[in-house]
Protein backbone atom coordinates (compact mmCIF):
# COMPACT_ATOMS: atom_id res chain seq x y z
CA UNK A 1 0.00 0.00 0.00
CA UNK A 2 1.69 3.08 -0.83
CA UNK A 3 1.81 5.18 2.45
CA UNK A 4 1.37 8.53 0.81
CA UNK A 5 -1.99 9.35 -1.00
CA UNK A 6 -4.13 12.36 -2.59
CA UNK A 7 -6.03 13.54 -0.29
CA UNK A 8 -9.26 15.93 -1.94
CA UNK A 9 -7.90 18.96 -2.04
CA UNK A 10 -5.27 17.41 -4.08
CA UNK A 11 -2.18 17.29 -1.98
CA UNK A 12 -0.85 14.12 0.11
CA UNK A 13 -2.05 13.02 3.13
CA UNK A 14 0.14 10.86 5.52
CA UNK A 15 -1.62 7.84 7.16
CA UNK A 16 -3.90 8.98 9.90
CA UNK A 17 -2.67 5.80 12.55
CA UNK A 18 -0.57 6.41 15.30
CA UNK A 19 3.07 5.21 15.60
CA UNK A 20 4.79 2.89 17.82
CA UNK A 21 8.27 3.95 19.50
CA UNK A 22 9.61 1.66 21.36
CA UNK A 23 12.43 3.05 24.02
CA UNK A 24 15.16 0.92 25.69
CA UNK A 25 18.19 1.97 27.27
CA UNK A 26 20.22 0.23 29.93
CA UNK A 27 18.59 0.28 33.28
CA UNK A 28 19.87 3.74 34.72
CA UNK A 29 20.23 5.22 32.05
CA UNK A 30 17.25 7.29 33.17
CA UNK A 31 14.30 6.31 30.93
CA UNK A 32 11.53 6.94 32.97
CA UNK A 33 12.46 10.42 33.86
CA UNK A 34 13.09 11.37 30.10
CA UNK A 35 9.56 9.54 29.31
CA UNK A 36 7.56 11.13 32.24
CA UNK A 37 9.26 14.41 31.15
CA UNK A 38 8.44 14.28 27.30
CA UNK A 39 4.55 12.90 28.28
CA UNK A 40 3.96 16.78 29.89
CA UNK A 41 5.37 17.93 26.56
CA UNK A 42 3.55 15.82 23.81
CA UNK A 43 -0.06 15.35 22.99
CA UNK A 44 -1.30 12.76 21.04
CA UNK A 45 1.54 9.91 22.57
CA UNK A 46 0.19 7.42 25.19
CA UNK A 47 2.23 4.82 27.21
CA UNK A 48 1.54 1.46 26.74
CA UNK A 49 -0.17 -0.52 29.52
CA UNK A 50 1.15 -3.97 30.47
CA UNK A 51 -0.64 -7.02 31.63
CA UNK A 52 0.71 -8.54 34.87
CA UNK A 53 0.12 -11.47 36.76
CA UNK A 54 1.07 -9.41 40.26
CA UNK A 55 -1.36 -8.29 42.28
CA UNK A 56 -2.31 -4.56 42.25
CA UNK A 57 -0.32 -2.33 44.67
CA UNK A 58 -2.47 0.33 46.64
CA UNK A 59 -3.14 2.92 44.38
CA UNK A 60 -2.85 1.61 40.87
CA UNK A 61 -5.89 1.63 38.85
CA UNK A 62 -6.31 -1.34 36.49
CA UNK A 63 -6.17 -0.54 32.91
CA UNK A 64 -3.89 2.41 33.80
CA UNK A 65 -1.15 1.34 35.48
CA UNK A 66 -2.00 -2.39 34.54
CA UNK A 67 -4.21 -4.81 33.22
CA UNK A 68 -4.22 -7.76 35.94
CA UNK A 69 -4.63 -10.58 34.92
CA UNK A 70 -4.29 -14.41 36.63
CA UNK A 71 -1.23 -16.51 35.89
CA UNK A 72 -3.92 -18.70 33.66
CA UNK A 73 -5.29 -16.11 31.78
CA UNK A 74 -1.36 -15.01 30.72
CA UNK A 75 -0.45 -18.41 29.93
CA UNK A 76 -3.44 -18.96 27.88
CA UNK A 77 -2.55 -15.08 26.04
CA UNK A 78 0.79 -16.30 25.66
CA UNK A 79 -0.71 -19.23 24.17
CA UNK A 80 -3.18 -17.10 21.95
CA UNK A 81 -0.78 -14.90 20.17
CA UNK A 82 -1.85 -12.44 22.63
CA UNK A 83 1.12 -10.17 23.48
CA UNK A 84 4.12 -8.50 21.29
CA UNK A 85 6.11 -9.64 24.10
CA UNK A 86 6.46 -10.56 27.29
CA UNK A 87 9.35 -11.43 29.93
CA UNK A 88 9.07 -12.92 33.07
CA UNK A 89 10.68 -10.69 36.28
CA UNK A 90 11.27 -12.59 39.52
CA UNK A 91 7.96 -14.47 40.02
CA UNK A 92 5.57 -12.57 37.57
CA UNK A 93 4.49 -11.86 34.15
CA UNK A 94 4.70 -8.93 32.29
CA UNK A 95 3.37 -8.52 28.65
CA UNK A 96 2.37 -5.99 25.99
CA UNK A 97 -1.33 -6.69 24.96
CA UNK A 98 -1.20 -6.60 21.07
CA UNK A 99 -4.68 -5.58 20.72
CA UNK A 100 -4.64 -2.54 22.89
CA UNK A 101 -1.98 -1.10 21.02
CA UNK A 102 -3.13 -2.27 17.87
CA UNK A 103 -6.61 -0.25 19.17
CA UNK A 104 -4.85 3.17 20.11
CA UNK A 105 -2.46 3.13 17.16
CA UNK A 106 -6.11 3.12 15.23
CA UNK A 107 -7.71 5.93 17.20
CA UNK A 108 -4.71 8.11 15.87
CA UNK A 109 -2.59 7.81 19.35
CA UNK A 110 1.38 7.65 19.14
CA UNK A 111 2.06 4.40 21.53
CA UNK A 112 5.17 4.63 23.25
CA UNK A 113 6.81 1.20 25.03
CA UNK A 114 9.59 1.14 27.44
CA UNK A 115 11.37 -2.70 27.18
CA UNK A 116 14.46 -4.28 27.02
CA UNK A 117 16.53 -4.74 23.79
CA UNK A 118 15.17 -8.45 23.16
CA UNK A 119 11.54 -7.46 23.40
CA UNK A 120 12.21 -4.63 21.56
CA UNK A 121 13.88 -6.84 18.56
CA UNK A 122 10.97 -8.84 19.04
CA UNK A 123 8.09 -5.82 18.95
CA UNK A 124 9.98 -5.00 15.77
CA UNK A 125 9.92 -8.17 14.14
CA UNK A 126 5.99 -8.56 14.67
CA UNK A 127 5.33 -5.11 14.01
CA UNK A 128 7.79 -3.88 11.15
CA UNK A 129 7.09 -0.21 11.22
CA UNK A 130 7.58 0.40 15.03
CA UNK A 131 10.39 2.66 15.71
CA UNK A 132 13.02 1.96 17.62
CA UNK A 133 15.22 4.55 20.24
CA UNK A 134 17.58 3.72 22.16
CA UNK A 135 18.64 5.78 25.28
CA UNK A 136 21.95 5.74 26.46
CA UNK A 137 24.24 6.88 29.03
CA UNK A 138 27.47 9.79 27.68
CA UNK A 139 30.16 6.86 29.19
CA UNK A 140 29.59 3.07 30.96
CA UNK A 141 31.55 4.94 33.81
CA UNK A 142 28.80 7.46 33.61
CA UNK A 143 26.26 4.50 34.05
CA UNK A 144 28.17 2.71 36.75
CA UNK A 145 27.93 6.34 38.71
CA UNK A 146 24.26 6.66 38.52
CA UNK A 147 23.37 3.29 39.58
CA UNK A 148 25.36 3.65 42.45
CA UNK A 149 24.17 7.35 43.63
CA UNK A 150 20.30 5.46 43.22
CA UNK A 151 21.58 2.73 46.11
CA UNK A 152 19.21 0.26 45.53
CA UNK A 153 21.39 -2.49 43.98
CA UNK A 154 24.14 -4.52 45.76
CA UNK A 155 27.65 -4.73 43.98
CA UNK A 156 27.37 -8.06 42.33
CA UNK A 157 24.16 -6.70 40.66
CA UNK A 158 25.27 -3.30 39.25
CA UNK A 159 28.22 -5.51 38.42
CA UNK A 160 25.51 -7.59 36.57
CA UNK A 161 23.43 -4.49 34.67
CA UNK A 162 26.54 -2.91 33.50
CA UNK A 163 27.48 -6.51 31.98
CA UNK A 164 23.99 -6.58 30.38
CA UNK A 165 24.70 -2.82 29.12
CA UNK A 166 27.54 -3.60 26.64
CA UNK A 167 25.63 -6.36 25.41
CA UNK A 168 23.04 -4.75 24.80
CA UNK A 169 25.14 -1.55 23.12
CA UNK A 170 25.77 -5.18 20.39
CA UNK A 171 22.44 -4.98 19.66
CA UNK A 172 22.28 -0.52 18.67
CA UNK A 173 22.69 -1.36 15.05
CA UNK A 174 19.37 -2.54 14.90
CA UNK A 175 17.60 0.15 16.34
CA UNK A 176 16.53 3.54 14.43
CA UNK A 177 17.48 6.18 16.31
CA UNK A 178 20.82 6.64 19.18
CA UNK A 179 19.65 9.53 21.82
CA UNK A 180 22.70 10.19 24.47
CA UNK A 181 21.00 10.98 27.75
CA UNK A 182 24.27 13.71 28.32
CA UNK A 183 21.77 16.51 30.10
CA UNK A 184 18.00 15.65 30.81
CA UNK A 185 16.67 18.33 29.21
CA UNK A 186 18.30 17.91 25.52
CA UNK A 187 17.24 14.09 26.14
CA UNK A 188 13.26 15.32 26.05
CA UNK A 189 13.60 17.40 23.46
CA UNK A 190 15.46 15.13 21.21
CA UNK A 191 12.68 12.38 21.64
CA UNK A 192 9.97 15.10 21.37
CA UNK A 193 11.44 15.62 17.87
CA UNK A 194 11.85 12.30 16.79
CA UNK A 195 7.76 11.99 17.44
CA UNK A 196 7.11 15.22 15.27
CA UNK A 197 9.67 14.13 12.83
CA UNK A 198 8.13 10.22 12.54
CA UNK A 199 4.27 11.89 12.49
CA UNK A 200 5.71 13.11 8.75
CA UNK A 201 7.78 10.59 8.24
CA UNK A 202 6.64 8.98 4.65
CA UNK A 203 7.54 4.95 4.67
CA UNK A 204 9.31 3.11 2.25
CA UNK A 205 8.21 -0.25 1.52
CA UNK B 1 30.17 0.30 7.21
CA UNK B 2 28.03 0.10 10.33
CA UNK B 3 26.89 3.31 10.82
CA UNK B 4 26.98 2.74 14.87
CA UNK B 5 30.18 2.36 16.46
CA UNK B 6 31.46 1.38 20.31
CA UNK B 7 33.24 4.62 21.42
CA UNK B 8 36.14 4.21 24.15
CA UNK B 9 33.62 5.14 26.55
CA UNK B 10 32.02 2.29 25.68
CA UNK B 11 29.21 3.91 24.12
CA UNK B 12 27.61 3.93 20.86
CA UNK B 13 28.65 7.17 18.09
CA UNK B 14 27.00 8.11 15.67
CA UNK B 15 28.74 9.54 12.37
CA UNK B 16 29.94 13.30 12.97
CA UNK B 17 29.50 14.19 9.27
CA UNK B 18 26.63 16.11 8.75
CA UNK B 19 23.34 15.56 6.70
CA UNK B 20 22.38 16.66 3.31
CA UNK B 21 19.07 18.04 3.52
CA UNK B 22 16.66 18.93 0.44
CA UNK B 23 13.67 20.75 0.48
CA UNK B 24 11.11 21.01 -2.54
CA UNK B 25 7.86 22.04 -2.50
CA UNK B 26 5.55 24.07 -4.92
CA UNK B 27 5.82 27.77 -6.32
CA UNK B 28 4.32 29.50 -3.59
CA UNK B 29 4.48 27.09 -0.45
CA UNK B 30 6.24 29.39 1.27
CA UNK B 31 9.68 27.59 1.15
CA UNK B 32 12.27 30.90 1.72
CA UNK B 33 9.90 31.89 4.31
CA UNK B 34 9.74 28.56 6.24
CA UNK B 35 13.42 28.45 5.61
CA UNK B 36 14.60 31.60 6.32
CA UNK B 37 12.85 31.49 10.03
CA UNK B 38 14.58 27.99 10.36
CA UNK B 39 17.75 29.02 10.22
CA UNK B 40 17.28 31.43 12.89
CA UNK B 41 16.59 28.61 15.21
CA UNK B 42 18.82 25.84 14.60
CA UNK B 43 22.77 25.87 14.71
CA UNK B 44 25.17 23.69 12.52
CA UNK B 45 23.04 24.17 9.41
CA UNK B 46 23.92 26.03 6.40
CA UNK B 47 22.33 26.69 2.94
CA UNK B 48 23.73 25.26 0.21
CA UNK B 49 25.52 27.96 -1.82
CA UNK B 50 25.09 27.64 -5.40
CA UNK B 51 26.82 28.40 -8.60
CA UNK B 52 24.89 30.40 -11.03
CA UNK B 53 26.44 32.01 -14.73
CA UNK B 54 24.36 35.25 -13.85
CA UNK B 55 26.13 38.47 -12.83
CA UNK B 56 26.03 39.49 -9.24
CA UNK B 57 23.14 41.76 -8.43
CA UNK B 58 24.26 44.86 -5.91
CA UNK B 59 24.91 43.61 -3.01
CA UNK B 60 25.52 39.98 -3.63
CA UNK B 61 28.42 38.74 -2.46
CA UNK B 62 30.36 35.69 -3.94
CA UNK B 63 30.44 32.45 -2.24
CA UNK B 64 27.42 34.11 -0.01
CA UNK B 65 25.10 34.03 -2.45
CA UNK B 66 26.14 32.62 -5.10
CA UNK B 67 29.36 31.00 -6.68
CA UNK B 68 29.55 33.72 -10.04
CA UNK B 69 30.97 31.59 -12.68
CA UNK B 70 31.11 32.05 -16.32
CA UNK B 71 29.42 29.97 -18.83
CA UNK B 72 32.41 28.20 -19.86
CA UNK B 73 33.36 27.35 -16.76
CA UNK B 74 29.97 26.35 -15.90
CA UNK B 75 30.13 23.73 -18.93
CA UNK B 76 33.62 22.44 -18.06
CA UNK B 77 31.79 21.77 -14.40
CA UNK B 78 28.46 20.04 -15.94
CA UNK B 79 31.04 17.76 -18.05
CA UNK B 80 33.66 16.75 -15.37
CA UNK B 81 30.43 16.11 -12.79
CA UNK B 82 31.31 19.00 -10.51
CA UNK B 83 27.51 19.66 -10.06
CA UNK B 84 24.76 17.60 -7.66
CA UNK B 85 22.53 18.75 -10.30
CA UNK B 86 21.97 21.66 -12.34
CA UNK B 87 19.15 23.31 -14.44
CA UNK B 88 18.88 26.76 -16.08
CA UNK B 89 16.19 29.12 -15.76
CA UNK B 90 15.81 31.70 -18.74
CA UNK B 91 18.99 32.32 -20.38
CA UNK B 92 21.16 31.44 -16.72
CA UNK B 93 22.60 27.76 -15.46
CA UNK B 94 22.13 27.31 -11.94
CA UNK B 95 23.91 24.20 -10.32
CA UNK B 96 24.79 22.94 -6.75
CA UNK B 97 28.82 22.25 -6.48
CA UNK B 98 29.00 18.84 -5.23
CA UNK B 99 32.78 19.53 -3.51
CA UNK B 100 31.17 22.55 -1.43
CA UNK B 101 28.53 20.16 -0.20
CA UNK B 102 31.13 17.47 0.81
CA UNK B 103 33.24 19.57 2.49
CA UNK B 104 30.52 21.30 4.69
CA UNK B 105 29.34 18.09 5.46
CA UNK B 106 32.85 16.60 6.41
CA UNK B 107 33.14 19.93 8.74
CA UNK B 108 29.99 18.74 10.66
CA UNK B 109 27.52 20.84 9.00
CA UNK B 110 24.22 19.95 7.92
CA UNK B 111 23.80 21.31 4.58
CA UNK B 112 20.28 22.57 3.44
CA UNK B 113 19.38 22.27 -0.24
CA UNK B 114 15.99 24.19 -1.45
CA UNK B 115 15.25 22.51 -4.74
CA UNK B 116 12.30 21.43 -7.52
CA UNK B 117 11.92 17.90 -7.26
CA UNK B 118 13.31 16.95 -10.58
CA UNK B 119 16.63 17.96 -9.07
CA UNK B 120 15.90 16.63 -5.82
CA UNK B 121 15.72 13.00 -7.32
CA UNK B 122 19.22 13.06 -9.16
CA UNK B 123 21.21 15.02 -5.85
CA UNK B 124 19.20 11.27 -3.94
CA UNK B 125 20.37 9.04 -6.76
CA UNK B 126 24.23 10.58 -6.39
CA UNK B 127 24.14 10.95 -2.87
CA UNK B 128 21.45 8.01 -1.46
CA UNK B 129 21.79 9.45 2.31
CA UNK B 130 20.01 12.62 1.43
CA UNK B 131 16.79 13.57 3.44
CA UNK B 132 14.48 14.69 1.15
CA UNK B 133 11.72 16.94 2.75
CA UNK B 134 8.49 17.86 0.59
CA UNK B 135 6.46 21.44 1.49
CA UNK B 136 3.38 21.54 0.57
CA UNK B 137 0.30 23.70 0.99
CA UNK B 138 -3.22 22.58 2.82
CA UNK B 139 -4.16 22.35 -0.43
CA UNK B 140 -4.26 23.20 -4.09
CA UNK B 141 -6.81 26.04 -3.59
CA UNK B 142 -5.02 27.48 -1.64
CA UNK B 143 -1.73 27.42 -3.09
CA UNK B 144 -3.59 29.13 -5.98
CA UNK B 145 -4.80 31.97 -3.54
CA UNK B 146 -1.30 32.44 -2.27
CA UNK B 147 0.02 32.45 -5.90
CA UNK B 148 -2.71 35.22 -6.85
CA UNK B 149 -1.40 37.36 -3.45
CA UNK B 150 2.12 37.24 -4.53
CA UNK B 151 0.57 39.58 -7.58
CA UNK B 152 4.34 38.63 -9.36
CA UNK B 153 2.50 36.22 -11.76
CA UNK B 154 0.35 36.02 -15.11
CA UNK B 155 -2.65 34.42 -14.81
CA UNK B 156 -1.33 31.74 -17.46
CA UNK B 157 1.93 31.47 -15.33
CA UNK B 158 -0.36 31.02 -12.54
CA UNK B 159 -2.01 28.03 -14.26
CA UNK B 160 1.37 26.62 -15.36
CA UNK B 161 2.54 26.52 -11.65
CA UNK B 162 -0.35 24.72 -10.67
CA UNK B 163 -0.02 21.82 -12.98
CA UNK B 164 3.84 21.57 -12.13
CA UNK B 165 2.36 21.48 -8.71
CA UNK B 166 0.13 18.71 -9.80
CA UNK B 167 3.34 16.69 -11.40
CA UNK B 168 5.56 17.41 -8.41
CA UNK B 169 2.72 16.05 -5.62
CA UNK B 170 3.22 12.53 -7.72
CA UNK B 171 6.82 11.93 -6.79
CA UNK B 172 6.14 12.50 -3.38
CA UNK B 173 6.41 8.69 -1.80
CA UNK B 174 9.88 8.91 -3.04
CA UNK B 175 10.40 11.86 -0.54
CA UNK B 176 11.10 10.85 2.81
CA UNK B 177 9.16 13.50 4.84
CA UNK B 178 6.22 15.25 3.70
CA UNK B 179 5.48 18.67 6.09
CA UNK B 180 2.42 20.53 4.81
CA UNK B 181 3.09 24.31 5.46
CA UNK B 182 -0.54 25.77 6.90
CA UNK B 183 0.99 27.62 9.48
CA UNK B 184 4.12 28.83 9.38
CA UNK B 185 5.24 28.36 13.03
CA UNK B 186 4.15 24.81 13.30
CA UNK B 187 6.13 23.91 9.38
CA UNK B 188 9.35 25.80 11.14
CA UNK B 189 9.12 23.79 14.12
CA UNK B 190 8.20 20.29 12.29
CA UNK B 191 11.48 21.30 10.18
CA UNK B 192 13.23 21.86 13.34
CA UNK B 193 12.24 18.56 14.84
CA UNK B 194 13.08 16.74 11.55
CA UNK B 195 17.00 18.38 11.77
CA UNK B 196 16.92 17.38 15.09
CA UNK B 197 15.71 13.58 14.68
CA UNK B 198 17.80 12.99 11.73
CA UNK B 199 21.36 14.03 13.54
CA UNK B 200 20.02 10.86 15.93
CA UNK B 201 18.88 8.47 13.55
CA UNK B 202 20.90 5.29 12.87
CA UNK B 203 21.06 4.69 9.43
CA UNK B 204 20.09 1.08 7.95
CA UNK B 205 22.64 -0.20 4.47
Amino acid sequence: MNPVEASSSGVGTLPQHGRLFVVSGPSGVGKDTVLARLFTRVTGAVRSVSATTRAPRPGEVEGRDYYFVSPAEFEAGIRAGRFLEYARYGEYLYGTPRDRVAEQRERGLDVILKIEVQGALLVKSLVPDAILIFLQPPSLEELERRLRARATDTEARIAERLAIARTELAALFQYDYLVTNDDLETAVETLRAILIAERCRIKHP
